[in-house]
């Protein structure tokens, strides 16, 4: 069931009408809110987690766990607004002898307003209708609409009326929430006069198409789109020496796990040529079982990506089955390679993310060549080094923290712990901002600063009055307390 | 003379070359190069103001006081990076009894790049080549490239040779600072790959051309543009009734200092209907003398904007001259009156910025007629209520947060002061960001986060050791310390 435009506007009008309550409200309430939603998934996880599996085919373990994270992402971001640090609250008293005389001034972010959510295939719960980015905006006190993935639409449907349910229940403000269906209204959605921001999580073509939209408005909003990244992993000689085959177990287990079909895949390995990885990582992989992919248009998607892969005449296939016909009952691993001088002769062509069970490994002859390789890898949410203490990998370190958001190191990137530390988020295409969609910080992105000169104290928010009655960090004439 | 392109990928090469160890400089050495900016600049004072004074006809005082304001500027980020909040950094220990269990995770912010700056014309050194935009964006190791804005060229050339001098003194890396002249080197500037980010300060039609290009580019970067702001304010009847004098002469210089060029000049200014708060006004400023406006765009389009608004039969002019010839020997002062009810029924004709000394009283019957109005208002840097103590005034301060980034009480916005609590931005179109361009806060544009995963302790950045050598406030395990 598609919404049509009548219904949209009813649903921004509720949201616009909202955002002055939602904003009002005290972050103890709001936190409340998080909470009530928090509970009503946990007590419905069951029903859940079997329309979710019905949907995406993602396995009752792994999907039980995603419910669990995301009712903790929804308890951590209760916690950071009640905690108060997020408010950015800065004091600044008049200084009558300053030259010229200085204002009372005081400072701290309010909601931006509507926030539009664009759901992800590959997270039915933590990046979907109840995920972070509504969490986030919720939390600050920002009315979400969200658009639901046309891959899990009962799901979605489901756990929105769960969310709608358990806020209405808690107080919160009629209209603070929504559900929309099809891809039209998610276009109209980016260009309504009431939104004032967009977060997003999908391909590099949806998400652009949308940026544009954002970009295009009389009045341009913040565009928080996570596109799409190959999250290179360099491995050095020496950790091939000292741990070659737990690296192959690893690498196996990471660019697999959900059928490849993470925002955080290994796509891209850097190994040390004139090694046996790549045989020993074929090898291991050699009984793996096919597994499902997430919908229709990935399912076409993915051996198209293969096949152009396969093709080439300066890649390998080291492992797996690259024909047309190669996910009919699931996809099975694939593994190609190729050498950092194709990837510097033929960036474009090699260096494109593939959304499944793959990875290309790229063999690198000297430290030199694997700069010049990297420096044309695009923006990556993740980047990681397998290498041994005792080797100088300074300069490498400093070269991966300008491509990602994230530097790991001796790990595999797929996991992505949720809290105040986090960072998921790249340089572009990666994502567009300078935040990052997991995590503590999340909540930035929908807040903008607002400050009150010589305000009477009666008129001042509760973060900013002389008293502090909410106990929370400021800063209060340049000093942090 | 026009910056050519071979120049100009000379400049934006070395840009990019000096990022690395523009970056990797400590905030102490980066604290260092800010001072010997500022002493620099200090030292010529007398020169800088003289050839300010000859382009731009903004007189000695404001100019020196100017001077001191952007050396006081640069000396505020050297605190600011000195002090180290502004990294954002956090530390999560691993905890291996979480499920699933957490590494170590340690965030913190990094610069991003080099940045373009486009300078202003009515603040020639305080939003110009050494103003806010490039110390803050030096201050957190961003290289800067400046496109000097034409009004002031022979300013623009001293200055920028004063900067390079005193950052290549003070051992800053090669290529950390350049200026570019013409409007196609500017262009160019937005579209190089090597830019990362870009800070202006002008019109709407010229900053909007500029951000489609920022938002078009294959990688779109982040824009941060000042471009517009009505600044409104707010006058209560008892307000009038109490100290109507005192606002007439307030207001009458607010809105022609600077003949009326700033960008927080209040230009849309509602009063009470059946008060003699024009008259008054108009009384006062009768013998206002003209100044001088800055350039001659300025000087072409402010005599179009008072003919547009003195032709419309909705519009009455209460006070000075609008003929076309109005502005041949300076700008003076001219006050405009119209109805809530008009600005209610045609928002887009009466809502426009007129830069120069002129400002627009709408008169208001009732306080719903006040909120009708003041909801069709374009966001704004500034927004200003005039009230009396008792009156109820909630609903308005929560309507002009809504609307601007800085709301005053029983004050004038011209004056902003520079420090921890200053936000300089609003909705669109005042800017494009939920950032500031003024105070401490203003470095947070030219910065992304990056977290460390589990990264052994040599290789962490000094403000992510666990020992805290920089001795910065961070957040660890959650907790602010």
């Amino acid at each position: 069931m598609e919404t049509v435009t009548q219904d949209l506007a009813t649903v921004t009008a509720a949201a616009r009408t909202a955002a002055g309550p939602a904003a009002a409200a005290t972050d103890a309430e709001r936190a409340g809110w998080l909470h009530a939603v928090a509970d009503a998934l946990d007590a419905n996880t069951a029903e859940l987690v079997a329309l979710a599996d019905a949907e995406t085919r993602l396995g009752p373990d792994r999907l039980t766990g995603e419910v669990a994270r995301t009712t903790g992402q929804l308890r951590l971001f209760a916690r950071v607004i009640t905690e108060g640090s997020y408010l950015e609250a800065v004091i600044e008293h008049a200084n009558p002898d300053s030259v010229p005389p200085s204002p009372d001034l005081r400072r701290m972010l309010r909601p931006l307003g509507p926030v539009a959510v664009f759901s992800a295939s590959n997270f039915p719960f933590a990046f979907s209708v109840a995920g972070g980015d509504t969490a986030s905006a919720l939390a600050v006190g920002c009315p979400v609409i969200v658009k639901a993935h046309s891959g899990h639409l009962e799901l979605s449907r489901r756990t929105a009326g769960i969310v709608a349910d358990a806020l209405a229940a808690a107080g919160a403000p009629d209209g603070i929430f929504a559900l929309v269906e099809g891809r039209a209204a998610g276009t109209a959605l980016v260009q309504d006069p009431a939104v004032q921001a967009v977060g997003f999580t999908g391909s590099i073509p949806g998400g652009r198409a949308l940026f544009d939209l954002a970009a295009a408005r009389p009045d341009p909003i913040p565009f928080y789109g996570e596109l799409g990244s190959l999250n290179p992993v360099v491995i050095t000689p020496a950790a091939i020496a000292a741990r070659g085959a737990e690296l192959v177990t690893g690498l196996a287990g990471s660019f697999t796990l959900g059928a490849g079909q993470f925002c955080t895949k290994p796509g891209l390995v850097f190994v040390p040529a004139g090694t046996s990885f790549g045989a020993d990582l074929a090898a291991a992989l050699s009984d793996a079982a096919p597994a499902p992919l997430l919908t229709d248009r990935i399912a076409r998607a993915y051996p198209q990506g293969l096949a152009a892969l396969a093709s080439r005449p300066d890649v390998v296939v080291l492992s797996g089955a690259t024909a047309q016909d190669a996910v009919a009952d699931g996809a099975a691993p694939v593994v190609f390679a190729t050498t950092a001088a194709n990837v510097i002769a033929r960036p474009a062509e090699l260096l494109e993310e593939c959304f499944g069970p793959t990875t290309l490994l790229v063999e690198y002859r000297d430290d030199a060549e694997l700069a010049a390789a990297l420096a044309l890898v695009p923006g990556s949410l993740t980047a990681t080094i397998h290498a041994e203490e005792g080797e100088d990998v300074g300069t490498l370190v400093a070269q991966l923290s300008g491509l990602a958001g994230r530097v790991l190191f001796a790990g595999w990137p797929t996991g992505v712990a949720v809290n105040w530390a986090q960072q998921h988020g790249g340089p572009w295409p990666a994502t567009t901002s300078l935040f990052t969609s997991v995590g503590a910080t999340a909540v930035r992105r929908f807040l903008r600063p607002v400050a009150y000169q010589d305000a009477p104290a009666a008129l001042l928010p509760a973060a900013l009055r002389e008293d502090n009655p909410l106990g929370i960090p400021r800063r209060v004439d340049g000093v942090l307390q």
